[in-house]
């Protein structure tokens, strides 16, 4: 391992030259102009792949081509899926970044270009530290497999057909993503779950049509005043949702990850500015990250009724719609959430309204178990990589690829990511700190050699 | 008076022939094509009086023309200002007719055709009446100016600077509108109130900009939630509106009106049918009647909030709007309103939102004093007119011109409404029964006379 460790060490320049190329590309899939771009970055992975030693394939999709690589000369070890990718956001407003967009620049310590946290940059990481393996021992302690896809920034459409239809290819033990961040600088994160979300319309009907409210104004019902009685119910005063059986099954975190979240660096008062709010507001027995992170929550999300052009209209409302969605977490079942809300709503529904509830989308939550052999070696490789002991977080969203892999694949994820929440990722002047850099392809290159270890010897 | 009413008896078929003529014009004030239209109709009136020995003239406003007309020989005597309007509505769906719409066709005691109740039919029950008494007795036993518009199926929008321009013209001692309807067949009416309406709009933020509901929901707040907390605390269950000071000041009905509404033929179930609801709502230990004349109420008329397309977006939203009104009632100033329900939205905001209240459009109440000598002229002449004893009525709207004639004109205003309230006034087939075609006439010469004797008399 120490070998491996100095050539990344002694390989810095080159690593750096070799991403800088990858970086100056201009990748960008939301802009069709720059769909060539695209293709030139996905072919230098796959050549730089190729040079390593991988059968590195470009596979076009229904949208902008992926690349899949593999290096499986272990029978009898571990396979590690690297998921990536090379497309970037656009760099508008490109008046503001302080070095051009596509022109990789140190300034402090930090690397400053288009896609150097999001995610070239921490991508290329996985692609150093399988360098140093294969340069320093001529072989890789697992084998290694990498998907690196080119419209993540526009939602990933092609991605799932393709990984339908390529199943037999993405065979593996577990899949490592770097596509997110340490919860703050020098806090090496490893994030344990995701959010799943189950989605909802309500829609209130009182009348026929809208009435004069002159004429009927007092002695019918109204739509949007129905709606809005519905609604405030939903949740107590206190800010807890008020739906008997929400909260059934909800999976508390374990006392790992909650030790772990004691550890984090957090400021109520940095909180409240970043969200642009007056105060925090929920469950009021549930700290800030229990409310974000483990406990599900429901949102009205859109509300609309009656006259909403400018002036004012004398009208009683007939019609009332509202759209909500509730976040949830592991062990929740979608469609048993949206039955105890549609049983809520209908509970709450006023005999003189017809009051109709529709299911939307839903989707699970990931929940990545702390006690796993492969969080084992990641919190391993991290401690050693960054020298320092990982943190456990978790992510309120739903990251669409992670949920594909975890539900479609049923394989393991792990969320390492190098970035930090300041990157300004999607904004102009993105930067990845070399430090990050240097310490992610460490943590990569002890990983493999922490996966062959746990899945061997424990 | 034997004399006169045998006048309109015998002269029937003289005054439809007549009527015919301006019903057969297409005054549709809301089509341009129809502006000539508009103009004969005027200056079909104007002519009509003209030869009664009105000095009638067209005034040209800033949309279409109005005309205005005077005999005013009684200097000692009241005078009566007759209000009514020429243009009518449009005549779409034109398929929908069982006769041409601009035709007049007997069918069944009914006279159809476009204008027939609204207003052409009514409006000419009144010249009939002023031309029995100058046919028949050479003289008027009051003086009588009529202001007839061509504007008012859009609004009026020109009625009211006119009238400020022309004041002077405008002298009367009371103001005689048939333009409504009686409350059911053989139940002539006489309308003692309108209510006035007093607008506004709530706005809540909770955040510079919607927040990602993943990173953010269950720990910040939800603008539409709030908003919908708010609204709902704005009535209590059972309908009654929950703001301190809101039913200040409410002028209870007179004892004569509210026996005279327990006259009126009035079946829930049909008032249930003709809203297109399925139950009544609004204040419990209140009658349908006094919900809708003689309470204030407190509707919101418009809500919007986050997302509203298609699908779903995770959102937290920052910023939701809700537009409302409150129907008056007499005696109520409508800024005294506005600022007790300002007062309870301020009080009903929680510490992390921001609430703000904004002031829209006021108008008091139009009441009606029941025990004027107008009141009790009206009520004898449509006793005698339609052998019929009449009823005090209501209305839960504003009707512009009135509170224009009230409030700028300080002029006492009776509501005879001669239609009925199956006129289809504003639908295709519109009708109006040639028995209260008749009976609106005796009354109208009558009231001449009563006004005359109550003015002196009393």
């Amino acid at each position: 391992m120490e070998k491996i460790l100095n050539y990344l060490e002694s390989s810095r320049e080159s690593f750096l030259t070799q991403l800088y190329e990858l970086l100056r590309i201009p990748s960008v899939s939301a802009l069709p102009e720059h769909s060539s771009d695209i293709r030139k970055a996905v072919e230098w992975v796959a050549a730089r792949l190729s040079r390593l030693g991988f059968e590195a394939k470009v596979y076009e999709t229904s949208g902008h081509p992926l690349v899949f690589a593999q290096w499986t000369k272990n029978p009898d070890k571990p396979t590690v899926l690297f998921y990536g990718h090379v497309d970037v956001q656009p760099v508008d407003p490109v008046e503001e970044w302080q070095s051009p967009p596509f022109e990789p620049t140190v300034r402090d310590g930090n690397l400053y270009c288009r896609g150097a946290s999001d995610d070239k940059g921490q991508l290329y990481t996985h692609i150093a530290a399988v360098e140093a393996w294969l340069a320093t021992s001529g072989s890789l302690p697992v084998n290694v497999k990498f998907l690196i896809e080119s419209e993540e920034e526009i939602g990933s459409p092609s991605l799932p057909a393709w990984i339908r239809e390529h199943r037999e290819l993405l065979t593996a033990d577990v899949v490592v993503i770097s596509d997110t961040a340490q919860f703050a600088p020098d806090y090496p994160s490893l994030c344990t779950g995701l959010r799943g979300i189950a989605s909802f319309e309500i829609e209130v009907r009182t009348a026929e049509a809208d009435l004069h409210s002159g004429s009927f104004g007092g002695a019918v019902p109204n739509a949007i005043q129905v709606l809005t009685r519905i609604i405030s119910q939903l949740h107590d005063a206190s800010g807890r949702v008020n739906i008997p059986g929400f909260y059934d099954d909800v999976l508390e975190p374990s006392d790992e990850e909650k030790d772990s979240w004691k550890l984090l660096p957090f400021n109520e008062h940095e909180f409240v500015k970043s969200a642009g709010v007056k105060a925090t507001w929920g469950e009021p027995d549930r700290t800030i990250f229990e409310r974000i992170w483990t406990r599900p929550t429901l949102e009205i999300v859109g509300i609309a009724g009656g006259y909403q052009g400018k002036g004012h209209k004398g009208i009683v409302p007939a019609r009332a719609l509202a759209k909500g969605s509730a976040r949830l977490v592991p062990k929740q079942d979608p469609s048993h959430v949206l039955r105890v809300i549609g049983n809520r709503l209908r509970e709450l529904a006023p005999s003189y309204a017809d009051v109709e509830f529709r299911c939307g989308h839903g989707t699970p939550a990931v929940s990545i178990p702390t006690n796993s052999a492969w969080v084992r070696a990641a919190r391993s490789a991290l401690e050693k990589g960054f020298g320092k002991s990982p943190v456990f977080i978790r992510e309120g969203g739903s990251i669409s690829i992670v949920t594909t892999f975890v539900r479609d694949l049923q394989l393991p994820c792990l969320l390492l990511g190098f970035g930090l929440p300041d990157d300004r990722i999607h904004s102009p002047n993105e930067k990845f700190s070399l430090r990050d850099f240097e310490r992610g392809m460490r943590t990569s290159a002890i990983l493999l050699n922490e996966i062959t270890s746990h899945r061997t010897g424990t």
